[in-house]
């Protein structure tokens, strides 16, 4: 555990691994085996992983290390380490949500994501630490350059692993924040598809989740999720996530906006300090940077965005509601008071609320489908500010409304359902930040690509 | 047994039995008696359930018999018996899905609708018999009016059950034509309601699927729907099916066209007659029937119907293949051989096939959407003629493709999200035969309303 400075950092990665499969000088398995030490190292403090199934993991990583040996990789991922959010169900490991509810559940089936994911010969390892439910209950993980912090949420054990170095990529799943928070707070990169853009399998019940993923290489993030896609393809009735069988080369975009979001006036000096830094260098870059003062259109946008947070906080509550409720139904103890706080906030909805809510939600998208022509996408802060301090609750206390931070700069692709993909770009008191690029829904190898270039050509910025 | 006529024949209802509740001329307890006994004399024969919680229903009716007793009943359905299609979870009773995969399957929560139906006091009697998965193979229900002919499906069992006076309505689900198939042969009045009108609860696995209502009245079919909408609500990000609290009073159109749909040409000439006699009929009330010579909007919506069978089938195979493919790797007698010609086909897809499917399913909704000007809603033979015979697989020979019927005049309001009701106007050969009234998406109280006019005003149409 020290102090994260992006100027030095690197995190594990794979593509550049594969090259010595082919010619044996590594193989999957001794990969496989430095994750696990890693693992060893690291796991004590860290408390990324629900459970480890390491002895299959083993076996896929031998059959892995015979198709290399072989040249015959199913994948350019084949012999991928890679951790799956504990709540996408797996055949050969438990899918327990962090809730007591899913204590010991066992469905003994892939996911959409997980099953494509062995189609194309990753190494699924383990089940990494999810919030309860994915909401705002925290789970044990710590954050990876300071145990003292939140690694965030509700994807804390795929950052953190990708953070600490247990894996080169994980899945997690996104419905405010869940996905691009995280990986701010741990230094990944990471992709929030576009809605729908990847198969989330068994998990349909709301309209603003995705299934993400982290990594510590762009290359590597574009590659799991590309070749998710491939297989599994993406939700019922959605397009499925479309671009490069291999990661989108770099590409300057010549137009970006700001986001500001209803986050904006609460964001720190720091934090502040090294977006604007990286505003400067962007435009020291030749890419035209519009600020909402700039055009109508953009700050037509950033008005619809206010009250966003609680728009889609209860469209995701409602969509929840007969869920949690027959958790309750069959033990008053199953969830937390946090989600019962939610499934409370819910039945005070009615169906026509929700309704209304949909309308406004689509009112938003109005707005920013109305940007296509201004900015090839919104640059904004990932997270406001680097992770936040959490010692867990306090018996007699009120709870902490958002120990693992505040999702408001991610509420706005969630809602939009367009792709973000944040790039660890800047530190914050020796902590990461990560700046996120936001694209129009279905343009994530766009997203990507100017983000591949903004990890290339903008320096990172680092603010004690 | 007897052979139909829809002259005399009447099926159970609810709604007029309530008001001998309030004076105690009888009781939700009595009522559900009498339902019980209708299944000891029938069930042998009929084969609607999987299985029954008599002493549950029992428990409830006595509950819903002291809330009329007290005047305080939860909703106008408080009392009322309902079977569940076996694919819906119930806390109280399996759910397993007519297939052996799933064979004891008991995940102990309660589907959204489910839930909602016991939110408003209804009595969840059983689970009726579905066919595999929803698909082509078939249960061992019968059709009430001839034992030796199939009573549609997907939905087998919760048609059978309200044609043989069992229970007054009971829930199917419709993804090609599940719903108002077998209600069509069955003699039932149902409601295939608009895409996400009624929340899905854990099955939103695809994206053309609908939880409908079967009813032995029009009056209960809507009642049952706007109480689950009302509690329940939608699908995760679509608009609640919406309409009045009671059933919708029934409306005389100025305009419906005839909607022909692929399947017209292979139209037995009694099955025709009648749907002949029915077009006469609505004409002789003063409503103009458009046919598709009489407008090129209407041609052009008939032309796009060209295909919509392959297009919905290749749809819903690849939406449902990683759920196959999971239960195949399990076990691969998992799922019969019809289920598994079904899983070949989807494998044979790529994402890409997937999304120029939906892109083609948007191009007929285009076309459907043009009609809204044009006509009040479309109408349509509900099956192609009355339920087939099936006597079941014979060994060693080629498995029969259809043998719960043929879905051709129903996978049009599926692939459209289009709401569908069926009215038991007609009888050929001795059988039910219904005609369904469509409406554009959300229209489902303006198609109960014309549905129940038909049900009024258009006498029953009877050809040998």
């Amino acid at each position: 555990m020290a102090a994260y400075d992006p100027r030095g950092f690197r995190a594990p990665t794979f593509h550049d691994a594969t090259p010595r499969f082919r010619d044996g000088s590594d193989t999957p398995r001794a990969y496989l085996e430095r994750c696990l030490e890693a693992i060893a190292a690291r796991e004590p403090v860290v408390r990324a992983w629900v459970v480890l199934n390491q002895e299959g993991a083993r076996e896929a990583a031998d059959a892995s290390t015979a198709r290399w040996k072989a040249g015959r990789p199913l994948s350019p991922i084949d012999g991928m380490p890679i951790g799956i959010k504990d709540l996408l169900e797996t055949r050969d490991m438990p899918t327990q949500m962090g809730c007591p509810a899913y204590r010991g559940n066992f469905p003994k089936r892939d996911n959409a994501a997980v099953w494509a994911l062995r189609q194309a010969g990753a190494v699924v390892l383990g089940k990494t630490v999810t919030t309860e439910l994915g909401g705002a209950h925290p789970g044990p993980t710590t954050n990876p350059f300071d145990q003292r912090r939140t690694p965030g949420g509700s994807s804390s054990g795929s950052a953190a692993a990708v953070a600490a170095g247990m894996v080169p990529a994980a899945l997690g799943t996104q419905v405010g924040g869940s996905v691009i928070r995280p990986a701010s707070y741990c230094g990944n990169f990471a992709l929030k598809p576009s809605q729908g853009g990847i198969n989330r399998g068994e998990r349909q019940a709301t309209s603003m989740s995705t299934t993400g993923i982290h990594a510590g290489s762009i290359e590597d993030m574009w590659q799991v999720a590309i070749e998710i896609a491939r297989r599994a393809g993406g939700d019922p009735g959605r397009p499925p996530l479309t671009g490069p069988a291999a990661p989108p080369a770099a590409r300057r975009p010549m137009v970006l906006g700001v986001m500001e979001t209803e986050g904006w006036a609460a964001l720190d000096d720091a934090s502040r300090s090294v977006f604007e830094q990286v505003v400067e260098a962007l435009r020291a870059q030749g890419v035209t940077v519009l600020r909402r003062g700039d055009h109508p259109l953009l700050a037509a946008f950033e008005d619809a965005l206010i009250g966003m947070q609680a728009m889609t906080g209860a469209i995701t509550a409602w969509e929840n509601h007969w869920l949690f409720r027959n958790l309750v139904a069959q033990d008053p103890d199953a969830i937390s008071a946090r989600s019962k706080a939610v499934l409370a906030m819910a039945e005070a909805m009615t169906p026509e609320d929700y309704r209304l809510r949909l309308l406004q939600r689509e009112e938003v998208r109005g707005r920013h489908a109305a940007l296509a022509p201004v900015v090839e996408a919104l640059i904004a802060p990932a997270s406001p500010g680097p992770a936040p301090f959490w010692a867990g609750d306090v018996p007699g206390q009120p709870l902490k409304a958002r120990p693992t931070g505040d999702a408001v700069f991610n509420t706005p692709s969630s809602g939009l359902g367009a792709p973000a993909v944040t790039v660890p770009l800047c530190a914050v008191d020796g902590m990461p930040m990560g700046i996120q690029v936001m694209a129009q829904p279905q343009m994530d190898a766009q997203a990507t690509a100017i983000a591949r270039w903004m990890a290339g050509a903008i320096a990172p910025v680092v603010v004690a």
